[in-house]
């Protein structure tokens, strides 16, 4: 039942991942780093809405689906030995770290240490409830 | 003889590498994404020129040795959990990929099939020699 030949062009890895870079197509800025399996991409193509799959619960990730902060898809790249894709994707809500910040990468490399330099746009136990 | 308390807070994986990517700094384009290990990280840092860890030829490898496209870092950043770093780079060259264009990232994803959209600039014969 294999009508997508173009998810045998990507080079899944040993564990049928590849890396996934959400960009945010406005700013350009690189807001996370994750991963998908076959089925993330598929239902991101199919939806707009960016899946992933996350390692560590095992399993698909719709991104926002607790938070609320969703990924609309807007392009989707491969590079060129198909081991990582680009999402260009529109941010709900603005905040796509789990520490409630805009972009993951907040932390920057400044005379041997890593500082944090970016703000909390959100508290996190107010994104995800304080059950969590 | 360990006195980068900061390259402790990178989350390496089994194989000592964390995922780097690299980042026009003024288009703000992805342009690769590579590997690296301790070492390059440090080197980088120190000298202010990407280097990254080749997992195919399995060693250090200094963006643009051969190619002369060396990548000049302009900064660095590390995600939440620790295991990617963002670095903005100036291009030498203009030309990241192997391929001989701008970015890694040139094929789209269109109507299920993924399509090449961005230009060669220039032969990779003429980039790396007739002779590779």
């Amino acid at each position: 039942m294999n009508n997508s030949p173009w998810l045998d062009e990507v080079k899944w890895d040993g564990n049928g991942l590849v890396t996934a870079i959400a960009q945010d197509a406005k700013t350009q800025r690189v807001l996370m780093v994750a991963w998908m399996n076959r089925e993330a991409l598929q239902l991101t193509a199919d939806s707009g809405i960016a899946h992933y799959y996350s390692r560590s619960r095992q399993k698909l990730w719709k991104k926002g689906e607790e938070s609320g902060h969703l990924q609309h898809v807007q392009e989707l790249r491969l590079d060129c030995d198909g081991d990582v894709v680009v999402l260009q994707i529109e941010q709900a809500g603005g905040i796509a770290c789990h520490t409630g910040r805009a972009s993951c990468f907040y932390r920057r490399f400044e005379q041997g240490a890593w500082v944090s330099v970016d703000e909390v746009l959100k508290d996190p136990a107010a994104i995800y409830g304080a059950g969590n």
